[in-house]
């Protein structure tokens, strides 16, 4: 192990082209703990880059995924999606990116050539759709073998949780080299749902369902818009305080409305309903009580929370057509990544975009077991994962 | 009856601020055709004009609350919703109309002090929402009584199957006494689906479910707003024909898709699915339909058939998250009548909108239940009923 540390630190130029023994965290059965453990990861196919992880944000998927016994999980599969990194090396035909470049891979690929790319309307790579594949996006392979030459799966076309790992261009965006690592993968998960997905307005009033990491960055995101009531609606009091931070200004506490609905209580506090709602938690039902909370005439409901497979929203057809409510979703926040994120890092060096306060707890990467015992907690918003140095 | 007649073409100097006396379709019995009969018009109360009707069209809500057995419908009443008419007097305070103006009712209010009606992006008054009310809008009052006294109810706003009627001014729109009243009546029920609700983009396609008047409607607004393909969907291919009129250039037989769902048909015609779907049938699985045959990335469905009571929309909720759709109602078109239907009537008369092709079929007042019987054929597109010179 001594001898793959030093060869997971060994200078660039002598890794180039050849496989690389290094540490990750393994996921090899759902809802037991990761296992470190020595692993091999290819060099870069064409098209991809490999890189050095110096840190990751742990993120509910990562434990979703670590738990779910069902189909898309699969296993042994290496986690982790927010991450900040330096490559190590570029495959064949990889131009835009060189040794040493200080990256941040993220879930959403953006080839920049497809129609979804080129349109200023979508997110949504045509060439490389978004899914929760176990493969490289381009060549459908996995670059991650462990001690047996066994295949290790990846995830969300990432999987940081590695001392080195392979990502495919479309998912990679450099970034500047002085922004702090700890910041700068808390982007890799999104957090334009209010400015891009929803365009809140300023003097908006935004209702949040559910004040989770989320939540939270939708707020942010909401207040960076100029909106001047967001409230939070959850059912833990404790995270109005916590909501504060980023600009929550009004809570529900959802279990303690007196035998209204949600719906009733936002109608009532904003005289109509809210322009825009979020529904962060991910439970369809959820969903309803957004949709139901947003104002008539203009109001817009705004889906990010992910509901197990097979659920299904369900809204009146009276409603729908006669209210001129909008309802739609927000994958990775409807950034397009490598031209938003970008502006993102930038109001965030610019002191405009908090990011700071989502950073609750750090771990080293030995101790990562504990980074999910601590999002499990809901106290923890992030917590980052240092690779070993 | 002579008399009565004669009383009701007299000089409206002789009858201002008096019940008139005149003839009306009454529907008496769900299922039954009206019954023309004598009725009192009381005259207009503050913030209402009553109208002398030249001419209505008969729209599917007329037919659809002649059927209905169950509430919203009452009875007796007087329908009829898209009409010509001219101001025979008007109420107190009112200002913005006098005697002798050419008007159209609307079945949506607009107060034009609300924050909705002030607001870009709504066309729901606030002060006087749209709803299928027996009443005026304003007093909540009926104007009608039959010969024994008693109350007949209004619809939409408007009831016009009645030589006179009174209209609230939130529903009323003065126009150019040279537009054919037999044309303008046709705006009265909103075609502005495809230019305010959706906002089509030239070189759009566009995919209508349901070529009846209301999705005719729309292909010319598509057609009007620069779409290159308007695909129609129907289970009758004689409306292909019809529709090539309004700017239908493709045709899907819903029912003869070889096994393949219409929405797979769709795809595979344009390519990944159509920028605008439109639900103009009034069926919640047809909405399904629609939401899974428009694009994802920027797709949107909007919903402009009314389903029976009840019905709801039931779509998956990873479709919502993952497929950055939107789904959204047209009341009305998304119009906002008092500034939107004269800028559609300008359209008409500089021979951009066609309107002349919807109107298939002309009666007179008498004969009424005739218009009725056509409609349903399914071979009228609208049939113009002129009230008796």
């Amino acid at each position: 192990m001594e001898d793959n540390n030093s060869q997971a630190s060994s200078p660039a130029s002598t890794t180039e082209g050849k496989p690389i023994r290094c540490k990750a965290a393994v996921s090899r059965k759902a809802g037991e703990p990761l296992v470190i453990e020595e692993i091999t990861v290819a060099p870069p196919m064409p098209g991809e880059v490999r890189i050095r992880v110096i840190c990751s944000s742990l993120c509910h998927s990562d434990v979703t995924f670590r738990e779910l016994q069902v189909p898309p999980a699969i296993f042994p599969r290496i986690l982790g999606h927010e991450a900040t990194g330096v490559v190590e090396s570029v495959g064949k035909d990889v131009s835009e990116l060189k040794k040493g470049d200080v990256v941040i891979p993220v879930i959403l690929p953006e080839c920049g050539e497809c129609i979804d790319c080129k349109s200023s309307k979508s997110n949504r790579c045509t060439n490389f759709p978004f899914k929760v594949s176990p493969w490289m996006p381009r060549h459908g392979s996995s670059r991650f073998t462990d001690k047996n030459g066994e295949i290790i799966y990846h995830f969300l076309f990432i999987s940081s949780f590695s001392e080195y790992t392979v990502v495919d261009i479309a998912n990679i965006i450099k970034i500047d080299p002085h922004i702090p690592p700890d910041r700068a993968c808390l982007l890799g998960c999104g957090v334009g749902a209010a400015w891009r997905t929803a365009g809140v307005e300023p003097g908006s009033t935004v209702a949040i369902f559910g004040l989770g990491s989320i939540g939270l960055a939708v707020a942010e995101g909401a207040r960076l818009c100029g909106a001047t009531r967001i409230i939070g609606v959850d059912v833990y009091p404790e995270k109005f305080e916590i909501g504060k931070k980023f600009g929550v200004t009004d809570f529900v506490h959802a279990r303690e409305c007196e035998d209204k609905p949600v719906s009733q209580v936002i109608i009532e506090m904003t005289g109509g309903g809210a322009d825009y709602c979020f529904e962060c938690v991910g439970m369809a039902s959820v969903v309803h009580e957004a949709y139901a909370s947003c104002r008539k005439g203009w109001g817009k409901t705004i889906v990010l929370g992910v509901d197990k497979p097979g659920a299904r929203i369900n809204i009146s057809s009276h409603e729908v057509l006669h209210d001129g409510k909008c309802l739609m979703g927000s994958l990775f926040g409807g950034l397009k990544p490598k031209s938003h994120v970008p502006i993102l890092l930038k109001r965030y060096v610019d002191k405009e975009l908090q990011l700071d306060e989502f950073v609750t707890h750090e771990v080293e990467f030995k101790d990562i077991n504990k980074a999910f015992d601590l999002l499990s907690t809901g106290k923890c918003l992030r917590c980052v994962i240092w690779m070993d140095k």
